[in-house]
């Protein structure tokens, strides 16, 4: 972690100032790989925060990378595979032999080394799993059987947990003998006590701020916070992350099918998975994975063109509607001219609407009891837009062209398409919600395909009854 | 809070149920008011959560929001106003008498105090900062005073600042006389304690974890960690949610020009961030603004047309492109069918660029020292998808109108364009935010417009070189 003081965001060359790890720092190491001083290059890696060295590996090349981890490697810290991206972190324990990674494995925070250990091909999972010692191995094989994005593999089985009858004095002289003996039951970071029963289910917490300012003789039972909410292991992280900006937890239990207390969630873990949410919609949005700046050109065109094959569905039945009126715009060659505008206007409204509604179902504003005011809504904002919209394209077709009666046509398919897509907009994605599919992945691609052919169909039809 | 169990994702009556306030809540406190029953009402109200008597607020109309609060007036939680959406908190402030705003904003942390009155307009903010006692309105009015989104703005003035000299059992002692004095001095939550030179400036950092396992006469300059990022006021928040994320902090200092420590980020105001930073740029690259679930139609209205009226210049000057093509157009028919596949297949493909590119220059992934290297991926990713879409498309398209060369030109024509698609799709994004415009807000819009252009002219070009 950088010593030197935040600066404000601004032109480029400070903005990377801003990290732990900058171009300069990247170009150091590369200077002193190709001068062959591996000295040089093991001080700048050494010297960095794990975070910082695991952007320092992301920046450079596969081959850099080899040079890096041949030259060091058991000697970087293991908290850096915590840290790096999946694609490159896959890459790199290729470059480690199996033992070295166990060893690094061992060392992670349970939650950590799940993450990592999840993350790798089953036969390398396998051979990673076969070098740890026996406790070690059954924590992470326990862990893995959780679906993935379950509150089970967010949780860090290490955790501070103690009776009722305990006084605050006793838990105090309880974490203090712990750490005297190596700390090595307690986690490395905690931000709760977690009172239990004698058959391990949490009756309440006490924060550690809390804690810290009452006197020894006080028992815990009195001091607890007995509104909690217990996770079941099987919750879905996006859950989680909800309970956590709903409340503003620190840290929160998790629980087993009997109620019993099996690992906790930190506000740390959730952070990525808010982030990582986000960022999925933004990408599904888009029809592109997530990580796809670090995977190879092959599996990047892979993964992208299945998205705009699916949207050829959408484009081709448009060009059937268009196919089906070539007749009229044998006879009025500006229809051609001017039918990709109304397509578009009621795409881009349309997507407008769908951006707002995929969110809204994301984070639970949009639901069963305010969809029909939030169609109304829409609907209404698409009249006033369509309004608006009409009147200025049909104005600039019609002064164009000198023809009236095509600004009158245009004008009247954009409203209708418009109206469409405020509908739809809301809608598809609301009926995919239903259905169990994710509305971020399909949403653009059935919008779309509304948009186009209601637009085109509108004008087009429009043109041949009127302007024929 | 509810005191029952979470159960995982499933059906969305199940998901309704996760939260601390359901679809059931809204419809027995509108029942309650149906039917007058007052005490009713209350008894659900005040049963609930802040964060989620806020969400009940959100679920009413303006008009059940008017009834809840000429009911319950001041004995509604102030923390409620900090849960609010902006748009529902103006309204409800407004239903509520300034003496009682004064009120509830004395009753909040500074950060949370801050957003609320920050929020307000002109006048309001007057009104209620008129309405507070001289200390309270000072401190407000310093905090007011910081730019929006900056660390100033974010973090709390309450935080435990104490001497380096001093030990573990200093720290306790004082933490617990200062909580028997009534504990105004200390924050409601804390997470690390900070250790100060006699100029308040921050030496270093104590976690209460660490704080808590270690023996009494251990001094806290032998005990911190003086690896610490500090804050200046001014620094953008998103700089310090990626600091927050980098290094999984639960708190960190914020200081002034000299140095000193003048306030503290806590991670949950970071959580919030991350969330609010996300969430922009996905509705900022569809040409939304945030809160639009809840502003009134006109907002919604003006806010969305703009974009759609951007969007207007790049359909125009494709138009002219499809325009100077017209007598092309006239003489085969099955390229206006046609064309529209071309000009939206480039599109989709830049979109899917420019998303994995603004994203990336959000989260500092992209950046000169890769951008060459990236424009290359992105450059051999549109080859190969624009080869397999020109076959495809091609083989269709010359088999519908059974003409080879139409096959030939339309493949051409998706090559060419999908490779400007990819082009421009990094290069947009980073051109904008060289210039200092979000790359979010206006990305779309141009790369529509290269995409729609390059399209019509390639594929409607090549038709009059070829075809005719």
């Amino acid at each position: 972690m950088s010593d030197t003081p935040l600066r404000p965001e601004g032109e480029q060359a400070q903005a990377e100032e801003l990290y732990g790890v900058t171009r300069r720092d990247i170009d150091a190491v590369r200077a002193a790989m190709d001068a062959g001083d591996i000295g040089r290059m093991e001080g700048i890696a050494l010297g960095l925060h794990a975070a910082d060295l695991a952007d320092l590996i992301e920046g450079l090349s596969p081959a850099e990378r080899r040079i890096l981890f041949a030259a060091m490697g058991p000697r970087i810290d293991p908290q850096v595979l915590a840290f790096l991206e999946e694609t490159v972190r896959e890459e790199v324990i290729g470059l480690m032999p199996p033992a070295d990674v166990a060893a690094a494995v061992t060392e992670l925070d349970t939650d950590d080394a799940v993450e990592v250990v999840a993350s790798l091909d089953a036969p390398v999972q396998e051979e990673i799993l076969g070098n740890l010692d026996a406790g070690d191995r059954v924590v992470l094989e326990e862990a893995l059987a959780w679906p993935e994005d379950s509150a089970g593999r967010l949780m860090q089985r290490e955790f501070v947990a103690v009776p009722s009858h305990w006084t605050v004095g006793d838990t105090i002289d309880f974490l203090r003998d712990e750490a005297e003996k190596g700390g090595e039951s307690l986690p490395t970071e905690f931000f709760d006590i977690f009172v239990v029963d004698p058959a391990h289910r949490p009756l309440g917490m006490v924060s550690l701020s809390r804690l810290l300012r009452t006197r020894r003789p006080v028992r815990l039972d009195e001091l607890m916070d007995t509104d909690i909410d217990r996770i079941p292991v099987i919750t879905d992280q996006e859950e989680v992350a909800h309970l956590f900006r709903q409340y503003d937890l620190a840290s929160a239990p998790v629980v087993d099918d009997a109620g019993r207390l099996v690992g906790v969630v930190t506000h740390d873990d959730v952070m990525d998975v808010v982030h990582e949410e986000a960022e999925e919609d933004i990408m599904r949005l888009a029809g592109v994975q997530e990580d796809d700046l670090y995977q190879a050109v092959l599996n990047t065109s892979r993964s992208r063109i299945s998205w705009l094959i699916l949207s050829l569905i959408g484009l081709f039945s448009a060009s059937l509607v268009i196919w089906f009126f070539q007749g009229t715009i044998e006879q009025i060659v500006a229809l051609a001219v001017l039918m990709p505008i109304v397509a578009a206007l009621g795409g881009n409204a349309g997507i407008q609407t769908m951006t707002v509604a995929v969110r809204a179902l994301a984070v639970k504003e949009l639901h069963g009891a305010n969809a029909v005011r939030i169609i109304g809504k829409e609907t209404l904002v698409a009249a006033m837009n369509g309004l608006a919209l009409a009147a200025l394209v049909g104005t600039v077709a019609g002064l164009w062209f000198w023809s009236p009666g095509l600004g009158l046509v245009i004008g009247g398919a954009i409203m209708v398409n418009l109206l469409a897509a405020g509908a739809v907009g809301v809608l598809i994605p609301l009926t995919l919600h239903r259905l169990g599919v994710d509305p971020a992945v399909a949403s653009s691609v059935f919008l779309i395909t509304v948009t186009d052919t209601v637009g085109f169909a509108a004008f087009l039809g429009a043109a041949a009854l009127f302007l024929l």
